[in-house]
């Protein structure tokens, strides 16, 4: 089935449960909330919703398994939605996102497979996170698309040294943020179409090259997750490019300059996760292949 | 009146309205909700809204101004829990706590002053924020009574280097943490019975002495609020003792060993407000004097 074909979150959903769309779902179903998966025995549950209350920026909490061992069905943790309009009856969160990964006690065991049949049990619980795809429709729309996402590429994302609160078995964690670059005269703009995706991560939580420092990342260039960031014309790396231009000495004017613009991330709470070393089966979606639902962007806009 | 006739939140009001009570709140009208007040001229209230929303762990907003410019009844924030039953009729949020403060463009105006209703305008709206006396009070019941509860000090109060969510005009503020000294073997259990307070910090954000240096904290004994915490035998620093048990090459016992625990602390969002260099006038509770409510602590348990 062509990506363009694919229009609502169930298409998407039967596309990947089929096998006939096996890649990323970045565009997939324009207009459509996408999720980031994670399956959890048990036990671990009450422990990760509290992380998820604690940290909503970077753990937007969408949706649950409607019970323990469920799979076909959702409740919502939205407020004006109930889960059968965040995913659809028939439904099956074992087979509905294009690939996952299988964790067993905190070691990966399969890597991009189709599904999680086998390793679903009554005891899991599944968990749907909120995703930065929405907001990045809306950036397009109000004349501030995302850069790799013109140049096909996907975001940067990185490891940072800014702490989650701790909740229950998950301590020591820290924020995963994405990145897109924008002129220092476009952020405020950028902040207001963005704020408005509250339950999507929202505004960004910190910008400029200080902020580099300030989340304790390395290397712009070299994002842990995702697509190195190039410059404008897409010939090196975002960070080099400006290495260049302050050898160079250039005056920069301040509104022009473009700078880092950081957003939470839904990789945080996986991450969280492993860190934590439960014990058991976990389940996730491969990164970039989201479950795509049939909640629409704007029934989460504030 | 004496602090021990004040049995409700209507009565701590009052007394603090009359003049009768003038001094800090703790151990007022026991099991009742204690909030901090902070006002804020209307312009500024979406975005603290969502400071509050995107860092619910410090920020733990409970209530705030039925409308602009409402001075005697509140909209909650609390679920399950209705306006009325978190601040009843009559009240009023320009006397009702025993000390003010008053700022001017961000600039300290009056200090400990007994009322705002000169200042007060229809412009203003107040918003009541979760405070830690309430589980204090279950922590003492499960036998792990604070320890500058039962020296008779204030809690010590430091600020930290952990980041808060950005949020409009709200940047760059970092945790404000409360520390109360456990046993490493009661952390657990203490972890558990200020879980369950979810709406007024939770559980403690970090703890150990490793702890200290992970939140930027520079000196444990020199905190920017409260009270410096002391030893078991109130001889001397809390840090000073461990250090020179450490130079006498005391071995500890690991779960002997006492270590600080840190909290989310409600003086958290009144740093970001004095940060972010609001114009107009801003009031707050003075530090301790809190507004005592009309809910209880088994209102808000999970």
């Amino acid at each position: 089935m062509m990506k363009t074909s694919i229009v609502t979150g169930q298409q998407a959903r039967l596309a990947s449960r089929n096998g006939t769309h096996t890649t990323s779902t970045s565009g997939l179903a324009p207009g459509h909330l996408q999720a980031n998966l994670i399956i959890l025995p048990s036990r671990y549950a009450n422990d990760f919703r509290t992380l998820c209350a604690r940290n909503p920026v970077p753990c937007p909490l969408i949706a649950e398994s409607a019970a323990k061992g469920c799979s076909d069905a959702v409740v919502s943790h939205i407020k004006n939605l109930v889960g059968d309009e965040i995913l659809g009856r028939g439904s099956d969160l074992r087979r509905d996102a294009p690939r996952y990964m299988v964790y067993r006690d905190s070691k990966l065991e399969k890597s991009h497979c189709e599904d999680v049949t086998a390793e679903w049990t009554g005891d899991h619980i599944a968990f749907l996170i909120g995703c930065s795809y929405s907001f990045e429709t809306a950036l397009a729309e109000a004349g501030l698309a995302p850069r790799q996402l013109v140049q096909g590429r996907n975001v940067p994302m990185y490891r940072t040294t800014m702490g989650l609160c701790a909740a229950g078995v998950f301590r020591g964690g820290t924020y995963v943020v994405s990145m897109r670059p924008y002129r220092r005269r476009d952020v405020e703009r950028v902040r207001e179409v963005t704020r408005r995706f509250g339950a999507m991560h929202g505004e960004p939580v910190d910008w400029g090259w200080d902020a580099v420092g300030r989340l304790g990342i390395g290397d712009i260039d070299g994002p842990e997750w995702g697509d190195g960031p190039l410059d404008e014309e897409g010939r090196m790396g975002f960070g080099r490019a400006r290495e260049e231009r302050l050898l160079r000495g250039e005056v920069e004017d301040d509104g022009d300059e473009e700078v880092p613009v950081f957003w939470g991330c839904g990789v945080t709470p996986q991450e969280a996760v492993m860190r934590a070393g439960l014990e058991g089966v976990v389940m996730a979606h491969a990164p970039g292949h989201m479950l795509v639902l049939d909640a629409r962007d704007e029934d989460i806009v504030e």
